[in-house]
């Protein structure tokens, strides 16, 4: 039997995390310790960034539903900088713990390219998602305890839109009726919980610059509308300074290490669908001030995070872009092809040939940005030596560099060509692709036309109206975040390789009045999962030492 | 105006955590420190007890609704255990994080005699509330989903007693409807939450000896029953190892300090009325091993926390009482003897001569448990030179040690005397007070008479109902655990002093096979609080320096 990840990481030896800090720059009066192998980095104690390093970032072409293998191509990649003598550091998101109870596993990388202690970075990690959480339902109290109380704001019941929260995969909690019985027990409303990656407390903190900016994000959060539809924040029911309170240790960014001992911040983890979905600002720009180069990662590809990358968070935090890896497999090229997704390490070169326009699509969408692309080729077992040979001269022929990985057997070893391309095609500049000061139509316009090659964009009733109030209460000008399926360039799951000339619908559109952007909902967007038949849950366990089984 | 207790603690210079815990006797080895200041001592590398050292229990009389200081007298007296050369150690109930945000600030002492740091000690601290909802809340989705995917245990969904939690005051969420909006979101049903604090598993976590036993315990949890009234335990729903596991952290005991430099173990918090209301008893042990002299705290009164003390924790593990402390102060007793709660800071010997007749059912009580009890009179600026005079005489009538004691105030300094006198008050023996194999029943009975000073008890339909089932089920010799007010010894609480002749009204009784012990309800029982129409959370706040202020 195959080694498993938890295998893999328990037989690995840790270096204290005293000594990864060290490595990483990160002084001493900085750390704070979570037991020996994590820490927490201080960020009221730090000093000014000076001389910071160069960003890669890290995103995919469309996904098969397996994913494919970009958390784990990032971790190979850092420890190959680390072999080759860069001071680098790898920013990457925190798991989320709903899934890894589910059907997931774990979410730290994989193989021999893992960041560790994977166990508790997998479960409770630094309590970051608590945290969160917590505020997260704090929030929810005080705002029926106001209306209970008499609520003198007049929100609306019907109108609240903030939605408590939990870190568990529970489908039970998407559509709840609480405050039921009797006048003792609050008032009865419709609402529903979203899994803790999905609230905007996540978003906010993942966008945030320091403690000041987190609590003044958290006071803009619109909670919910008045009976006579005006907007009612956080900030009006007193609730910013507790809830900062409750966020006060989350913001500082966690710092553990991969296998190959290369410091790795992992903080934040906003669902990559209905937020932005890459990991804080605040821990990039931790690594980029103590590292030579720093490895990011957004989810999904790159119609989904990479776009929101350049356009909501670098500008957010001030970044420039440096280089970018599209991770990409031979499977996945395949599927984009049409072969089959039960099928698909079978050899397919009618397949993969018009699959590998999904590639070049997300080639030419990262060079849109003004980065310079490389490919890395994520091999696994079933790739044949024909397919390989495909891909070399596909890539030779688009003019693009392409390197094939072996980062979940080997880790860093198996990816220091890719580690020395990725250096020789670095850049000083990256750019936004549109302009948020003229408005969210324009904005999403241009989203669909340029990067998922829509002719047009239709927007349904509901997100007229949407359209309306957004601007009616100025924040018209809010860069666009859009929840769009990860499967396809366009709204429409089923249509893989690279199709163009379609209808972009949006359906609803949210205001994220904390985080700071505009949710354009182009389809149905689960924020909370369920747990299959038979859920992870039922195989893991401890044994009486502590050691835990039957994560993946 | 007075000092706040945050300003206190934020004053203070603490010791490394690592000196504590050389104070203490802690191997640096088996120490997960949490930040400088916390840390979690690894159950699973500690050695066996040898020579273990005296336990002192700390109680109180019928409080006023302000309560009476209990914890504060706790760790000042600990303090004063070690001014006078004693290795000494305290274990404390963690605070609840919603009372933070609602109406009642911290919960870690106060003045000089508080354990630090008061502010993370308060929110979040290392996280136990959180791995307990997380744990609480995956066997809630785990039921449910057992449900929707064709839920093949029968169980009736009208008949889950199991209950998700938040620690959160959250009055909404007592009663609400899961599982709306069509097939695909789960089976629609009745249910409600609870505060963290009083769930099954936080019980569990308080009375577990090891990892083994706590998944033991979990995997007896009953969630509910089948459509033909058959009970359904976590262990059917291959829960109990992931539950575990998320609970691997929280076993471990924290430890933090006294502003006396005092070590602290500070683990678990059960809702001291639905539960024993008293920290694990892994803290309590660990303390044991290492410390000459341990105090800790059981949640009220001698009738409550003391009871379920002696009946339930130390039988379970295996500990003796050597000592115990009845706090009293001048006003609870004046309430006690009629002066309106309004009034208490007025001189007012009438109320008080009456009052005491409190002070020594509780000291009766205590005695029975085979302890002699000391009292401790915590002073107030109040008090009168009168009312402290009638207080020595009674208590040299009613031949009680009393000693009075400054530790607001004062610290360790306030309380040298009666740390003198507990340590001259020491046994070598306690004893319960019923013995559990003879039925539920015969357990209330014995309480009810002999610590309630009850008449009869008198169950309701329902609870006779509730008696069937245990019989038949088998949970007949379990010990019990009674929910009544604390503000009298009877169920009604506005009969204060020392009432006798009534009767108990048993409404309710709920099986907690995991934790091992019957709950007995004789009143209502709010087991979600409510925020108060102005919240603290209004007013906590944090600098851009990370400063928190607002807590009491």
């Amino acid at each position: 039997m195959a080694l498993k990840d938890v295998d893999i990481a328990q037989a690995h030896t840790l270096e204290p995390i005293g000594a990864i800090a060290q490595r990483a720059g990160i002084d001493p009066a900085s750390l704070i310790s979570y037991g020996t192998t994590k820490a927490k980095v201080d960020i009221t104690t730090l000093a000014s960034p000076s001389d910071p390093g160069k960003l890669v970032l890290v995103t995919g072409i469309s996904p098969t539903p397996a994913g494919e293998g970009k958390s784990t191509v990032l971790i190979g990649l850092a420890d190959a900088m680390s072999r080759l003598g860069k001071n680098a550091a790898a920013a990457l998101r925190e798991p989320s713990q709903g899934p890894v109870m589910g059907i997931k596993g774990g979410a730290a990388g994989g193989g021999y390219s893992q960041i560790v202690p994977m166990e508790e970075i997998n479960l409770h990690f630094t309590g970051d998602f608590h945290a969160i959480a917590a505020a997260t339902n704090t929030l929810s109290a005080i705002i029926d305890n106001h209306i209970h109380h008499g609520n003198e704001l007049g929100i609306d019941p019907r109108r609240v839109t903030w939605q408590r929260c939990v870190d568990v995969n529970d489908r039970t909690l998407r559509n709840v009726i609480t405050g039921l019985g009797g006048p003792a027990h609050g008032v009865p409303r419709e609402t529903g919980f979203t899994i803790t990656a999905a609230s905007e407390i996540m978003a906010v903190l993942c966008l945030a610059t320091d403690l000041a900016d987190l609590k003044k994000r958290i006071s803009q959060i619109t909670i919910g509308f008045t009976y006579d539809q005006q907007p009612v924040t956080a900030g009006q029911l007193d609730a910013a300074g507790a809830l900062t309170a409750l966020m006060k240790e989350a913001i500082n960014p966690n710092l553990v290490q991969t296998l190959g001992g290369t410091p790795a911040y992992v903080h934040g983890g906003p669902f990559a669908n209905i937020a932005h979905g890459c990991n804080s600002l605040i821990a990039t720009r931790v690594a980029l001030q103590h590292a030579e180069i720093v490895l990011t990662e957004a989810g999904f590809g790159s119609d989904l995070g990479a776009e929101k990358f350049f356009d909501i968070t670098a500008p957010f935090g001030d970044l420039t872009v440096n280089g970018a890896v599209i991770v990409a497999t031979i499977r996945s090229l395949k599927y984009n092809g049409g072969q089959p997704r039960t099928d698909l390490t079978t050899k397919n070169l009618d397949a993969l040939k018009p699959g590998v326009a999904n590639l070049a699509r997300h080639v030419s969408n990262v060079q849109q940005f003004g980065v310079s692309p490389v490919v890395a080729l994520n091999l696994f077992d079933s790739d044949t030596a024909a397919e390989r040979e495909f891909m070399r001269n596909w890539a030779n022929d688009f003019q693009v560099p392409l390197v094939e990985a072996k980062v979940w057997s080997q880790g860093g070893a198996g990816a220091e060509e890719l580690a020395r391309v990725v250096l020789d095609n670095l850049g000083d500049h990256s750019a936004q692709l549109y302009d948020a000061a003229e408005g969210v139509e324009k904005s999403i316009e241009t989203i669909a036309r340029r990067i998922y090659r829509a002719d047009k964009v239709q927007y349904s009733p509901k997100a007229l109206k949407d359209l309306a109030l957004i601007r009616d209460n100025g924040w018209d000008q809010l860069p666009v975040c859009i929840s769009k399926t990860q499967y396809s360039f366009s709204d429409d799951p089923s249509a893989l390789g690279a199709p163009s000339g379609h209808t972009l619908h949006v359906r609803e559109l949210l205001p994220r009045t904390g985080a700071g952007f505009i949710v354009a909902l182009t389809g149905n967007v689960m924020t909370m999962p369920g747990l299959p038949k038979t859920p992870a849950a039922n195989t893991i366990d401890v044994a009486p030492d502590g050691r835990i089984s039957g994560l993946f």
